[in-house]
């Protein structure tokens, strides 16, 4: 199928709507889907919660019986499986739409191709790629779950400009500003599960929740702020029920080597043991164990301990940096400990995704090369 | 007196011709000079190079008899004194101009207000202070020179994300992009002398030239590429005449605490004993010696010690700093080495002024606190 500047206008709008999903539809994809007949949008619609309708459903709905005849522009393959909602392909075919234009085919192995063959199998005309690039990058984490089983990992990272993260005494209050710290928010909030370590915990007595005053987000309407699953490394079982992060309600999985009964912990709280060597966490099976339960994106706020651990396997997707506009010199604490490399070759290249200024200090994201 | 849009206009202007020597005027200012009458620009100059004629004598040569009752747009007040050309006030007195407009009073002790007041006792309206800072950020080496004898420093950095400059077996081929690389080489054409250490020298067996053929720059026509002077700290008499820096002619100082006789140097070295506790070579003295000479840009072009040596003393105006999409961990070189901070308020308090992609690199600015 040849796509028309008019179908990628469309695919442009149902791609916004999809991002308004963008921090409650976990586990499931982001999703928009808008209908046009005649070059009118008859209907509009994006996923919000997991459960809940699909995009399809929304927009069909609004379009009404004005659907038949009409293109429908979904930036995912329309779902061919009963789940706990019907199945999309089902529902527009019923509405009698002509055509379906999909930005990409789904990875989830229940779906692959099969809605696609569905419409067509019941003449509708079907096409997908089109703004494939946007669309995945709506959906990288859950992407990355369906593809090969692990959640897409983002590293957070907070330095002066010469690399330091604290002083040699650990002070760190605070090398980023508060517009940096607000951002963080709401890397946080689109988050499934936060990351960090014990040590982390205890040097801040930090809660690692979600600061919903401090987060500049639009929720859908009718949904509210998702606080990601808080998952702690202690392997030496240094945490204890009294630290903050325990007086805040939400669910808690505490990563052992062997379970801690010694203490009285509350009720959202679960400790896991996980797949180690003695006292190392084998850090990608904790990835693994996230992704089936539905975490599609981590948020790795670490120090260079763990953080470290976790480059040297290859295990970091996407690094997020904030730079302030300061220097701490030689005696500040880096930002990976990792094993000392003889070649430059054996750098992993990256590239600078995006460079924003936020507030005093600078973002820079940073990917692989794809 | 009050300034109209049009005279920010055409002192804008002026401020573009003033850059145009950017590459060639020292130990001279940068100064553009506009000519208007009835609204229409009749003559336009700016300086090229010491001992050619200034900004204005050119503007007023294109004028001719036509600059009667114009205004005349200067980036910098006009000059007062003989020096090696005649006094600008005077020229502009003799044509007759009816208004003279500065961006900013000269600092220069010779002139320093002399100018417009010689101006104004030949009955020309007057005024200073229009696009003031633009004007100042022309200038930055030659008015700090002029203001505290000292020349402007700016310090380039080159590092991984994690502030890494090398591996920690020193490789550090190449860390930035070829694109970083020539760069620099735009801002070591606008700098009166690189300064480096012998170290640095010595592991790269640096030439510490700017390469022409690397320079995206636009020279004023008849003018040629200026050499930086070559300062480079030697306190352990550790440079030899057989390094490639010595066979490029071009003038180079060495640093050191003692004079060092055993060796035949090449014509253009000159030894410089400087003061020094011992071995350490005094920063702000060599600061000071460049500036007696007209140095008006340093560019500080050194490893971690050196750096690290300068940002103690608090000599460091602005950095330039490269960072590539790499990271390199915890074992690599550091960017500073400096005594170790034990409080977050010790921490120079730093601005980004700028933030740039270069290659595939990044390029940030940093200045103090005005």
């Amino acid at each position: 199928m040849a796509f028309s500047s008019q179908d990628k206008q469309y695919m442009a709008r149902a791609i916004e709507l999809a991002k308004q999903g963008q921090y409650t539809t976990t586990p499931n994809p982001n999703v928009g889907c808008v209908i046009v007949k005649d070059d009118v949008v008859i209907g509009e619609g994006f996923h919000q919660c997991a459960g809940e309708p699909h995009a399809e459903v929304h927009a069909l709905k609004a379009a009404g019986s004005r659907a038949k005849g009409a293109t429908a522009y979904v930036t995912l393959e329309p779902c061919s499986h009963y789940g706990r909602t019907p199945p999309c392909a089902e529902g527009l075919i019923k509405a009698g739409v002509a055509r379906v234009v999909a930005a990409m085919v789904d990875p989830n192995p229940q779906v692959a191709g099969r809605g696609l063959a569905m419409l067509e199998e019941a003449g509708i005309e079907t096409g997908s790629g089109l703004l494939e690039t946007q669309a995945k990058a709506l959906n990288d984490g859950f992407l990355k779950r369906m593809e090969i089983g692990l959640p897409f990992v983002t590293c957070k990272l907070a330095a002066s400009v010469d690399g330091k993260t604290a002083l040699n005494n650990g002070e760190s209050k605070w090398i980023t500003s508060a517009q940096a710290r607000r951002d963080v928010q709401i890397f946080r909030a689109q988050s499934c599960a936060i990351l960090t370590g014990a040590d982390t915990v205890l040097a801040d007595d930090a809660k690692l929740n979600v600061r919903e005053t401090e987060c500049d987000i639009t929720l859908p309407e009718g949904t509210s702020l998702r606080q990601p699953i808080r998952v702690i490394f202690d392997s030496q079982n240094r945490l204890t029920p009294a630290l903050a992060l325990f007086q805040f309600p939400s669910p808690v999985i505490i990563l052992r080597t062997s379970l801690d009964n010694t203490q009285q912990w509350p009720h959202f709280v679960e400790q896991v043991v996980v797949p180690n060597s003695g006292e190392k966490i084998d850090c990608q099976s904790v990835l693994s164990l996230l992704a089936e339960r539905g975490v599609n994106r981590v948020w790795l706020e670490a120090g260079a301990t763990l953080a470290g651990v976790f480059h040297q396997h290859n295990l970091i997707d996407e690094f997020v940096v904030y730079l302030a506009p300061k220097i701490i010199g030689h005696d500040g604490r880096g930002l990976f400990n990792t094993p000392e490399l003889t070649h430059m070759n054996e750098i992993t290249a990256l590239n600078f995704t995006s460079v924003e200024r936020v507030g005093d200090d600078i973002r820079l994201t940073l990917r692989a090369d794809p």
